[in-house]
């Protein structure tokens, strides 16, 4: 299973973001953008990957939105379309209990589980990942048949959760010379692992 | 200098299509995309890099609409961003008269020029590519300094462009087994040049 945490620090918790206007929702467009790259292919879905996307900005962090490749109806890949599914989703997490995961339509989920909370469970389970410039050149590194790769939006990882990954094992791994956006990242991983099926 | 032509059969070159349905208008939340990932990357913009759209909607065919990286200025990457410059772009072609092109923002462009004339003129001048299942694998292909490389959107490339461009000595790639989305697609090309320049 190919599996994606984005650590959005500054995306909308609750429901009341502007459509119109993704990027003052705390860069909601940058989250959407990936969430398409990372799931939708030409016609088709990647039902073998998982994308986890970790929301702590206003006004109720923090929240996690799921999409499961492998379940998911009804969603298209234009960035309306994702803020709208995130938008349906923040609204069914008031009541939310403390460990309860709802599923709010085929495929996606929402729970109050922090970024950490998920991670540390994960690294009992599969392999993490995390894209650094300084990491092992993407083209040799080895991954395992189940991975975690972590990474954050516009602001990136802060110390921290660095700290914390990489005491949880995480492997370093660059994708290329130049800084790209979180949002292009996925489509290079997914292109490498799809050579390697060939 | 890195150029590149999406063919948009469908995409609107009227003005009148609505911010919040762009795959409504032709797919072109799917141009716009495109248009993002080939000219962003972390805080900056390519500066080595042209993307021209050929819009072939109603319901005035065609018009191209051509994004510099070294000249933009006010552009986002977000969808609905680089659909209004295009929305703005159409307002202005109007009046355009057969040979002109417009300047409508700093690094944005319009004229009524067709995609098949764009790709003669262009391959008097530079390498022209295109994208295909059965071409040479990217990590192996020769790439000259200056290149534009072809490609369609959801639709592809009608026979009788393939055959046109094929006329005029442009080389097939590919960059992957399996068929990505077009906005995908200038992702790993870029990567793998950045990739040669380190």
């Amino acid at each position: 299973m190919r599996e994606f945490i984005l650590l959005s620090l500054k995306g909308k918790t609750s429901p009341d973001f502007n459509l119109e206007d993704l990027p003052g929702a705390g860069r909601i467009d940058l989250v959407c953008r990936t969430v398409s790259n990372i799931l939708f292919i030409s016609n088709a879905l990647r039902r073998d990957t998982i994308v986890h996307i970790s929301l702590n900005g206003p006004k109720s962090p923090p929240k996690m939105i799921t999409f499961n490749g492998d379940e998911l109806k009804g969603v298209e890949p234009d960035e309306r379309s994702i803020a709208t599914v995130i938008k349906t989703a923040l609204k069914h997490s008031a009541n939310l209990q403390q460990d309860e995961e709802k599923e709010v339509s085929p495929g996606v989920f929402i729970s109050n589980k922090s970024f950490e909370r998920l991670v540390k469970e994960k690294s009992k389970r599969c392999q993490l990942i995390y894209l650094h410039p300084k990491g092992e050149d993407i083209r040799e590194a080895k991954f395992e048949e189940n991975f975690l790769v972590i990474f954050g939006d516009y602001i990136g990882l802060p110390k921290n959760t660095e700290k914390l990954i990489e005491r949880l094992g995480a492997k370093k791994i660059s994708i290329g010379p130049i800084m790209l956006f979180a949002s292009h990242c996925p489509v290079i991983i997914h292109n490498e692992l799809d050579r390697r099926l060939q």
